[in-house]
């Protein structure tokens, strides 16, 4: 596989590369459901595995966190896991837990060693570059995300959301959009394209939803290096299943230049 | 199928309904050839057969080229057999035919009953008149077209083509252009969905060569009624296999909304 100026390594996958990676969300209530989910996702063999820790009932036990992480991790083996507690204002699960509380959860499960990336959102402002410190500290990556399950903002303040993410030192910017009309879905491929040429790091975009479900299989052309694909169940609206997510990354990347 | 404002439709076909249709060129120099193309590609039940008659090494002949167009006609059954003599200005090969001649040649074979649509450059606009008088008066339907092969015009110009191709009465309104840049291609979907929402007639749109390549897969959300795919041998840059473009759009037409 070819590697992208950008690029960043983690475990034996590349994000930002030629390929646009494959990742497949966890969503389990307990950590009976969240094993089994991560087995079978595992065998799916997506390049990503991204532990939605907001559905997980035990959010606000620090060990239960860091004991299921552990072994999402084993089952996992060399697939990189992907931390997110998504806040509920960007359409996370409701968590018991204050944004200081988050923070000595995520040194935690960092030190645990057992996630290789970090999911957290721009709109925390206050807190994000002490997430970024402790993820930088245990060599965790950082993706800097925004969400906006209501609309797609401009393109420019789509470019801006990443440009900021860029700012805060993230590995990988990340902006999720609902798209209202083709009109939005075309402006969110836009902006992935400009940020692109503007930005060192790897992007991760999506229109939502139906309407947008082609930014999950075409979005890598346009810059986006991961796509978020149901392994078992889906996370966001719009997500389609990683066997079709792949056969049709694979004609689109044979015969696009 | 469900059928979208503006569809219309040829044999047991709809052009412009909610599902894209696939047209396959047949691209053979003299009759066997075209007609064993005919044989393969119809056994893999595109929606619609290209019959570009410029690659015929028989053009100059009227009875040559009704004879052959008789044969596809009963090799494709029911299949709508599309009529095209492409201009060497606009991607064909070099044919011994005037325009006058082209005229001709147009209303023997539209009389023959074995076509079912016509393809004709907007650049000759002299005579496309003649062409949509000729087409209707034999019940043809006609498709006006615009190919540049050299780079993609602005989005206003594309959306000009095709309500240039609607004021002179087509049927169907036809823009392949190509790409220098991935903005090029988001150009021409944008062109797409801007004239799908003007015009009452379906639109056959295309970004050529690899980098356009995914217009021949999504552009059917935007608004292009029919891709060309590869049936035996392609006829244009970025044209990719039936049996691909069928899986690729089964999945996206599963999943876009």
């Amino acid at each position: 596989m070819a590697i992208s100026k950008g690029a960043i390594n983690v475990r034996s996958i590349f994000i930002g590369g030629e390929e646009p990676c494959i990742c497949a969300p966890v969503v389990g209530v307990d950590a009976e459901q969240v094993l089994a989910e991560t087995r079978q996702i595992s065998a799916k063999k997506p390049h990503l595995i991204e532990w939605r820790a907001d559905f997980f009932n035990g959010i606000h036990d620090d060990r239960q966190v860091v004991a299921t992480a552990k072994e999402i991790r084993t089952i996992a083996g060399d697939i990189p896991i992907l931390f997110t507690v998504r806040s509920e204002r960007e359409g996370g699960r409701p968590i018991p837990l204050t944004e200081e509380e988050k923070m000595r959860l995520f040194e935690t499960v960092c030190q645990s060693g057992a996630i290789d990336l970090l999911d957290y959102e721009l709109v925390h402002e206050p807190y994000v570059a002490t997430v970024r410190q402790l993820s930088r500290q245990y060599g965790v990556r950082l993706i800097l995300s925004y969400h906006n399950f209501d609309f797609t903002p401009a393109k420019e303040e789509l470019v801006a959301k990443m440009r900021q993410a860029g700012k805060y030192g993230a590995d990988i910017a990340k902006v999720a959009v609902m798209p209202k009309s083709l009109q939005d879905v075309l402006v969110l491929l836009q902006a992935t394209e400009e940020a692109r040429q503007e930005l060192p790091i790897p992007l991760i975009t999506m229109s939502m939803g139906g309407l947008g479900a082609i930014t999950r299989l075409a979005g890598g052309l346009f810059g986006s290096a991961v796509t978020f694909a149901v392994g078992q169940q889906s996370s966001a609206p719009g997500q389609i299943p990683i066997e079709e997510v792949k056969d049709v990354l694979s004609v689109i990347m044979k015969y696009s230049q």
